[in-house]
């Protein structure tokens, strides 16, 4: 049976902080036929804004930690600035965008993260996506624009890591359609060299990710990436691509990018 | 033919910014039976913001004038901190909220104020709702909270009056539903001694209210809310009540503040 196909495609904040390039991709992405759903990641206005308000970035081990006053920030930034800008870009381009957090339709559920050595603050893991909101709206004709930003049912909104949003709703959706999930990062795709820009690997499955990695060809700092992208793969996910978001309407097509499948 | 009754009410800063009276309002909201949609103003964390960023307030002839740097804090606070915090609110007390501005889904279409005299800024005055969207919405039970920020479909975000927006969204379901708009201010209702909050008018028509405009009965500050409340029966709204949002109840089973109606 031929199901009908939903792109997810997740931004970062190397696009979202570009006043050129951010434009130039909400162009691309209402020109891909279909329907679609826009996972956008932060940026970097949230650590500028607290910077201005001197709220100290609070580091734990390396890591930031999300307390009160960083996740109004980032509630104000992500789920206001960047998401209805987005929503707006988007409408104007004659794409029925709507703007949602996971608390929006009890969008994406979360738990605060649980840590025996670092409390992380105000982060949220995914617990459950509502699937079925996102279908009904996108049979209504809207494209959907997540912001990462989730809630734990009881009024607590939380931070959560928009990969992991768009790989969460990617699998919710698998069983209502053909899904294919886009990480768009600053490279080009998985690189064989990573001085190369050139040498993207086309194409990874399982069998050929075994190979690259015993011969030590896969960048280090790319192997999470895969690794989800194999976990949303075995869990109903049709097709993940990672490439440059400028480049959409290639990797979509094919012709650009890293495609990976079972 | 009795048709389904929706409410849309409309909430100021006097409710926003407090939080212990925010959330047992969301409570007493949360259990009105029925559709029903949220409409929120600002109150004074953006004004607050603005400070804290060193933002002047652009005041023009008295009136404060939205310039860009504004509308940012306006878009980050309204859409983002309010509206989210809301949602989350709504969430835990068992309503399937969803927040939206009027970019989202095209909710609330507008155009920048033209004035001869005063340039008001990134200022929208409402030209088109999308009542077909609301209705679909609460259709799948979803409850809806709305920000008062609306775009030009061009991608530009617009700052809006939320008194406005909750009159043109209760005129464009007036087709679908038999709407009852209550703006919630902070007094028990209209009152006929404005230093006496037990002197509330129970109830106006037009043939009551020029009686008691004849009489100079009502309090200058009230003529363009009860104006606007008669506008808006006249476009299809089948009551409008004023008062005190802490008494929401009492308010719908008309036990409290001003019932208008025609």
């Amino acid at each position: 049976m031929n199901r009908e196909r939903v792109h997810i495609i997740k931004i970062g904040g190397n696009i979202i902080d570009d006043d050129q390039r951010l434009p130039s991709f909400l162009a691309l992405f209402s020109r891909l036929e279909g329907k679609k759903i826009l996972v956008h990641g932060g940026g970097k206005l949230a650590t500028r804004l607290a910077t201005e308000l001197n709220i100290p970035q609070q580091m734990v081990e390396g890591r930031r930690i999300t307390d009160a006053e960083t996740l109004k920030i980032i509630t104000m930034v992500y789920a206001g600035y960047i998401n209805k800008n987005i929503v707006a870009g988007l409408q104007a381009e004659g794409s029925n965008a709507i703007g949602l957090t996971g608390a929006d339709g009890n969008l994406v559920l979360s738990h605060k993260r649980q840590s025996s050595s670092i409390d992380y603050g105000y982060v949220g893991d995914v617990d459950q996506v509502n699937g079925e909101l996102l279908h009904q709206m996108l049979g209504n004709g809207l494209t959907i624009v997540v912001a990462p930003v989730t809630h734990d049912g009881h009024g607590q909104l939380l931070n959560t890591n928009a990969d992991t949003i768009a790989q969460s709703i990617a699998v919710s959706l698998s069983g209502y359609y053909e899904v294919t999930l886009v990480y768009s990062f600053e490279k080009p795709g998985v690189l064989l060299d990573v001085e190369d820009n050139s040498s993207v690997i086309p194409e990874l499955n399982p069998g050929l990710y075994a190979k690259y990695r015993a011969d030590e060809k896969i960048f280090a700092g790319m192997i999470p990436k895969i690794d989800n992208a194999f976990a949303a793969l075995s869990a109903g996910v049709k097709k993940v691509i990672i490439g440059k978001a400028e480049e959409l309407d290639k990797l979509i097509s094919g012709y650009g990018g890293t495609s990976i499948s079972l």
